[in-house]
């Protein structure tokens, strides 16, 4: 019998190594071959799908997607396809379809019809063998090893690390990351284990010992850092965690946050860290308990994290929230290795 | 000083009426004309834009587009427009901006940006003098009149019945809804008065008076409702509400639930509901508190709803939903008119 969360820790740890491994020349070269062949197909717009955590890896794809190529993108609902019948005429688009276990049949069963109506399909796993890679023409291995503890961490950041590198060599047209970016993203398995030297997390979970709930959120590229925080403080400590966009915060939830909501608020330091600033002062006003995450030297309690740009944040800011989780399950008793009712590939249709 | 409650439930009651008007002669012309173009320049995809309730309503509409026009069809996030700079090119794509006071900002900016990159742009707003409408090329009033509640609910179905007269136009080519489409809409009216009518609501809201959480859910057509239905509890109760489409509720926040966590579960009569089925026992293992909401004959707690095709079901399943966040607000002692922290119009960028 280990130590509970043993599991969920060690695979935390392993995060910047999973970094260094997908960056390194054999995984960086097979990235840039499909990123070579999706800027040569030129796909009108991007679809992704996904569910769970890998649909933020996805959402930050999106973002990616619109902000770094100029191309329109969305997340599809499985559901219209698989439960509705939907047959989309998908022969622009780039499909996308992101999980860790490859093993969904509903993703496959949207990349199949994605790719019968002509689509260029893609599959981002943690598992070459997988369904979901035999149903797609085109896959990236994100090379996160066998992950211990079912709620989702190295496999989430190696997805993201995985898009981002993805759609910067669709971006560079021939697949291959332009020199400033490959140098830039080399620091980052060096920032990863600074951040997560920093043991602000393990201090501040006490705190939400007796929460009864907790909101995340975030703008842009925080976003999905909001959401996949929300979601891993529901798999480990079963607390009820919304995460809002920082703008959709302010069109209603806001009035739920009161002194006893903590709030924990992703603010890093480029375009959307600056837009979340006017959430902030809204918060106070509602005297909510706000911990900011990320780089921006903003509130008074922190969990801090090195300044990059805004774009490679995400790689950075959920790792304290990760553990957070973490630290958090376990000062509730719980154990996150072994989350009740959730299994580690979930077949939903 | 009015009753507590006394607007939101008066533009609750409204709805049937609201229903009855948009397919009156006039705004059924109306939508039917913008209908029309719409189908004449042929989009490739296309993209939706909302906030708040706003955005359930585009979620409808995203699924109906995809089912039922056999297009890709996606959510944008404005703030990849809006903060980050993202000029995606839209070129093919119809941009739909949904919401009731057509004033937000982001929205209008983002159909700006879409129009400038050749998109076809509509606007469905509740206010035909708002800068959303004179920025998009075309647009169509929803003609819900005055909603005296900050929370909204006639706005709400108001969009969605706008949005499915739309597009039920753009598939008949013409504009003009087929008479069988437009029958079964005619029923709407009086199947929206026969459900406000059913007391079971009120009956159920002293259940949640000490609830500290609730979970909602459904699949297809029925997740904006839940989406929905969990915006209203939290705005008017300030109760955290967390929305699940049944599969990503399988696919880790199950966990969450127990016999303490109240679930709302939106099951219809078509393949949505049939799908959620497997969700039911589900969280029955897990002993939780489910009411079921729509005209599945399933569960032993049910707000039951006429049984409608479940591309209608959205138009009616919501009313009950509305009504228990109406009552519960009342149980709990806040006052739905007034919420705290919230305006009506919410300026974000």
């Amino acid at each position: 019998m280990t130590r509970p969360g043993a599991g969920m820790a060690a695979d935390i740890d392993e995060q910047p190594a999973g970094y260094e491994r997908l960056l390194s020349t054999g995984h960086a070269a097979a990235i840039a071959e499909v990123a070579a062949v999706v800027a040569r197909r030129r796909p009108r717009h991007v679809v992704f799908t996904a569910r769970g955590t890998s649909d933020h890896a996805a959402l930050y794809a999106a973002y990616l997607t619109e902000i770094r190529l100029g191309l329109p993108a969305g997340l599809a609902s499985p559901s219209a396809i698989t439960v509705f019948g939907a047959r989309p005429d998908l022969s622009d688009a780039l499909v996308v379809g992101v999980s860790q276990s490859g093993g969904s049949p509903d993703l496959a069963e949207v990349l199949r019809v994605a790719r019968a109506s002509g689509a260029l399909t893609l599959a981002v796993t943690n598992n070459p063998g997988s369904p979901l890679v035999e149903t797609a023409e085109l896959s990236v291995d994100i090379a996160a090893g066998h992950e211990r503890a079912v709620a989702a961490t190295k496999t989430y950041t190696a997805e993201l690390l995985a898009l981002l590198m993805l759609i910067e060599g669709v971006r560079a047209g021939d697949g291959v990351l332009p020199a400033q970016e490959h140098a830039a993203l080399s620091r980052l398995p060096e920032l990863a284990a600074q951040t997560l030297a920093d043991d602000t997390p393990a201090r501040l979970a006490p705190r939400y010992r007796f929460a009864a709930q907790l909101v995340t959120t975030g703008r842009g590229y925080a976003y999905p850092t909001a959401r996949e925080a929300a979601l891993k403080l529901m798999e480990t400590s079963y607390l009820p965690a919304l995460a809002f966009s920082g703008a959709d915060l302010l069109h209603g939830p806001l009035a739920m946050t009161d002194p006893d909501v903590p709030v924990l608020a992703v603010v890093g330091s480029g375009p959307g860290g600056t837009s979340m600033r006017e959430v902030l002062p809204r918060l106070g006003e509602r005297r909510a308990d706000v911990v900011v995450v990320g780089s921006a030297e903003v509130g008074e309690t922190r969990m801090a994290v090195p300044e990059v740009d805004e774009r490679y944040a995400p790689l950075l800011d959920i790792l304290p929230l990760q553990r957070l989780a973490l630290a958090l399950a376990l000062a509730r008793g719980e154990d996150p290795d072994a989350p009740r009712g959730l299994k580690k590939v979930t077949a939903t249709m």
